[in-house]
This record gives C-alpha cells, sequence and structure tokens, in this order.
C-alpha cells in the first residue's frame, strides 16, 4: 500500500496527454499527506518505546526493594522496547529524508520491502515482550509481591509495559501502511 | 504477493497475440504450485493450534496435582490456539475449494484483504500467548512447582506452548503471502 499515488519518483508518464497537471497536483498533495502520516506513526512509535525503556531502566529503588534486572521478563522488555526506539529513530530519519529530498532512502523497491519485514519483525519483538511483561506483572501481584513497599515498582512496570502495547500499536499501523503494493 | 502469476480468473486478456499458450500454461503451473504451498500452511497451523489446544486442555491430573484452568495464562493460551485452529479450518477448506473451483470463495479482492486482516491479527494473538505462557511457565519452574510430582504438568504445558509457536510460525509466513498485490 505504499505509494499510493501514481506520481512518486517522477510520476507515471505512459499517457501524459491523458493526465493534466491537476491530476498530477492532487497526487502529490495525497502523497505528501501519506508520508506525513507516516512520520507521524514513526515519531509516535519511538516516543513511546524510548519513555517505556526509561520507565523500565529507572525501576530500581532501594535494596530491599525489587529490581528489573531481577526479572527475566522485564529485561526482555527493555531489551525490546529499546531495540524498537533505535529502529524507530533511524525509520523517523529516512522519513525526513524521504519528505526533504522527494525520493527514498535505498532504491523504492528495496526500501518497501525493508520497512515492511523490519515493521513486522519488530512488532512481533515488541508485542512478545508487552506479552510476556503482562504475564509477570500479574504473577507479582498474585504473589504478594505488590505489598505496600513494593506498590511503586509494580506500578512503574505495568507503566512500561502499556507504554511498550502503545509503541506496538503504531508500529502495527505502520506494517499495514508499508505493504509492498 | 498473493496470485503472483497474470492468468487468475480468466487471466490477462490485454494483448492475446503476445501471449501464447506456452506462457499461460506456465503461469498456471506455477499457480497450482503456490496455491498448494498455502494449503500446506494452512494444514500445518491447523495441525499444530489443534495438538497444542489438546495437549493444554488434557493437562490435568490427580487433585492434589496443580491444573491448567488455575492459571489465566494457560487459559489464554489454550483459547488462542482454539482460535486458530478453527479459523486454519474454516482457510483450509477455503484454499481446497479454490484449488478444486479454480475461483477463491469471496470475491477476489475481498478475499485477499480478509486473508491478510485474519492472519495477521491471529498470528499476533499466538505470538502474545505464546509469549505469555513463556513466561509463566519460567515463572512456575523458579517457584518450585515444578517438583517431581509435579513435573509431568510442567512438561505438558511447556509442549502445548511449544507447538502453539509453530503454528505461529506457518501462520506468520501465510501473512507474508497473503499481502494484497
Amino acid at each position: 500500500m505504499r505509494s499510493p499515488p501514481a506520481t512518486r519518483n517522477g510520476g507515471d508518464n505512459r499517457s501524459p496527454s491523458a493526465q493534466p497537471r491537476f491530476h498530477s497536483t492532487v497526487a502529490e498533495h495525497k502523497l505528501r499527506r501519506f508520508n506525513s502520516l507516516i512520520l507521524l506513526f514513526r515519531l509516535a512509535s519511538f516516543s513511546f518505546s524510548l519513555t517505556s525503556s526509561i520507565f523500565m531502566l529507572t525501576n530500581t529503588r532501594g535494596s530491599d526493594s525489587p529490581h528489573w534486572y531481577h526479572y527475566d521478563t522485564f529485561r526482555f522488555v527493555l531489551a525490546a522496547n529499546a531495540i524498537v526506539a533505535v529502529y524507530s529513530l533511524f525509520e523517523l530519519g529516512a522519513s525526513v529524508w524521504e519528505i526533504s529530498r522527494g525520493a527514498t532512502l535505498f532504491p523504492e523497491v528495496l526500501q518497501v520491502w525493508f520497512d515492511f519485514g523490519h515493521d513486522q519483525m519488530f512488532a512481533y519483538l515488541l508485542l512478545s515482550a508487552s506479552a510476556a511483561g503482562t504475564s509477570m506483572a500479574r504473577t507479582l501481584k498474585e504473589m504478594d509481591t505488590c505489598t505496600a513497599n513494593n506498590n511503586a515498582f509494580c506500578v512503574q512496570s505495568d507503566i512500561a509495559i502499556v507504554l511498550g502495547y502503545a509503541a506496538f500499536l503504531f508500529l502495527g499501523n505502520d506494517v499495514v501502511l508499508a505493504i509492498p503494493a
């Protein structure tokens, strides 16, 4: 579904007489709006995954309180969000480049498959980390780890996991927008 | 990426003189191979998700042993696998129909988007259930629930989760094969 209008990278010139200047302008407008939407989604998934990483990373208090790095699952949540933040930052740069220069960073076919493949892979990674994190957070509550003393630890973990889900939602939307057509 | 050869549902008749019978036969062969591959993947995801459901559902022993329905996460694993088994069975039928009748069950555009959307959604569902299940299984081992008495329970849960991952792999491949083009 990437680049739905016909006038990308020079435009459709099979029948120039049948395509007046008016059509081409409309298509360009659509392309610009489409690219802005992708940019917005990249920005959202970057912000959410970065914030999630920071929330998980700083989720450590006094020495008698639990730490995030004691739990494999929470380490997985942090790693997945950090990886997605780095990837989203790269794609954000690629998106800004595309809008400012009017051409993709890599050759277009390669770029479309690169985006689709990586979006899909990282969406799976982030979702599995968030789902595993949710299961862990529920277990901690059932095991009475989240007593009054450690309640802040549990709440902060929950926030990090929810932010991870938010990042996944925007990344998942990018998968659909980036379908190779 | 669905239906890569041009001769689906009657074929490409823009320039009949330029497309000799030989080409059309090659395209038909490719289409048949492609549809058989999809059928194989549907069969695999159906078998794995059904077996996983059965393994989880029968994971209950004497009254002093843990039961799968005591754990929310394991109920989620069972539900996700059962849903995917039902969906895969439906898609298996649709695939057999398409191969035997030479046309899709729904109008082709609708069918392609139906397949892609549902494959994607159920792949996310199954992966999140499997990831949550993995986290739960690890926690049970750390909590010493998997003692000698209950070892069979833990092993059977592990098998159900691994089978869920296998079903996800084949469903995930269907997502790529069903990309609307």
